[in-house]
């Protein structure tokens, strides 16, 4: 099991923070336009705020301004025998099944080429159309690290108090969590993912991103495996 | 890189298909009780369907009817140097970096243990107050295979003619998707990702899944990083 221990856990928990945060902006947003018919499946696609920014934008003939000449880069798949196939499989299984979402940390430090290693493979992560909706921000910085405790901690005890109502604290209850994260301070590094709800075009128009919620967090299954291994 | 390719991709495909589906139905029933008043965060965190099941259930004082004691296991955790994690972390990058959203696929067979194998690693994915939200269907049967792909295909032929709106569609132009997915039949297993907005417990009584969507797509991140081990 490695030391990444502290690093990962505090990743969900600022992921948690930054996707109850985004969302929350795009839902204002989506107040305001809930007029229009509702179209099926579509319409849901959307609520992860990949329609809100588009009034600004045109529709372009070419890919939202983005060159479609990409050069084509041949497929070769390496393959494994079964045996070796069902060895890795399991191997994989045990190795991940080790990870526990702990809330004590370990201070011991890291070197940093792991953590750009971990973040570039979960930029590896397919995201919807392509549009890789993700930004990773890794924070070092002692006072920096303690700010965001502070913010995190600060939103978190409005939401047990006040915004998740009786039953959801009573069902976190028997987790022993609460709005405490110490391990915010302790862990070496903590690296916050936010979501892009829309990119911007070399033109500076706004750029949809598809799916961005599902593919932020299909992201951060591949960077907790990452971290895990 | 293995020969799962096929697989992963089918995943890639049904899961987003089981997502949209699954989300419209949360939809029609989120616009019937628009009418209360709205919490900052919460209501975007219930925005996934955590929510609607719930008039059914009484806020019981143990955790909802299951049982609190459970035994503890402590927690040890393995570490490797330095200079090991680095090695680790990039050798672990290089693999999953191989890894393409490609729409041809061998049909090559795969040992059925590793499909198991690699369904129960992404099971070990974290989860809101750890509810386990998903449900793994492995579909082998060509029958069956060809019977999802029909349904698949004529949603996704509305999608694109009708649901998703030009630029939608324009924007996909540049990957050369449509809506046939010969692949479905091609993959020699399909895995099928369901979400499940809410649980029973043993009283029958509905259980709360908090941050379902979000929850599943993590765990299909680890899949997806288990089908490319």
């Amino acid at each position: 099991f490695s030391s990444l221990t502290p690093v990962f856990i505090a990743i969900i928990c600022v992921l948690i923070g930054v996707i109850m945060k985004k969302t929350n902006g795009e839902k204002e947003k989506r107040d305001t336009k809930s007029k229009h018919p509702s179209r099926p499946w579509v319409d849901e696609d959307l609520k992860d705020g990949t329609d809100h920014p588009l009034e600004e934008e045109e529709g372009d003939e070419e890919w939202q301004g983005l060159d479609e000449n990409v050069a084509h880069v041949p497929f070769t798949g390496e393959r494994y025998s079964e045996a070796e196939m069902i060895k890795r499989s399991q191997t994989f299984y045990e190795l991940l099944n080790k990870r526990r979402s702990v809330r004590f940390l370990s201070d011991e430090p890291v070197p940093r080429e792991v953590i750009d290693n971990v973040i570039r493979t979960a930029g590896t992560s397919p995201s919807g159309a392509h549009t890789e909706p993700w930004t990773f921000v890794v924070v070092q910085d002692p006072d920096l690290k303690h700010k965001i405790r502070e913010i995190v901690e600060e939103e978190e005890e409005i939401n047990y108090k006040k915004r998740m109502g009786d039953r959801w604290v009573n069902d976190l209850k028997r987790l022993r969590t609460n709005w405490i994260k110490e391990y915010l301070d302790t862990a070496p590094y903590l690296i916050l993912i936010f979501k892009q709800v829309y990119g911007r075009l070399p033109n500076g128009k706004k750029k949809t991103h598809y799916y961005n919620e599902i593919s932020v967090s299909i992201a951060c299954g591949i960077l907790l495996a990452a971290l895990q291994v």
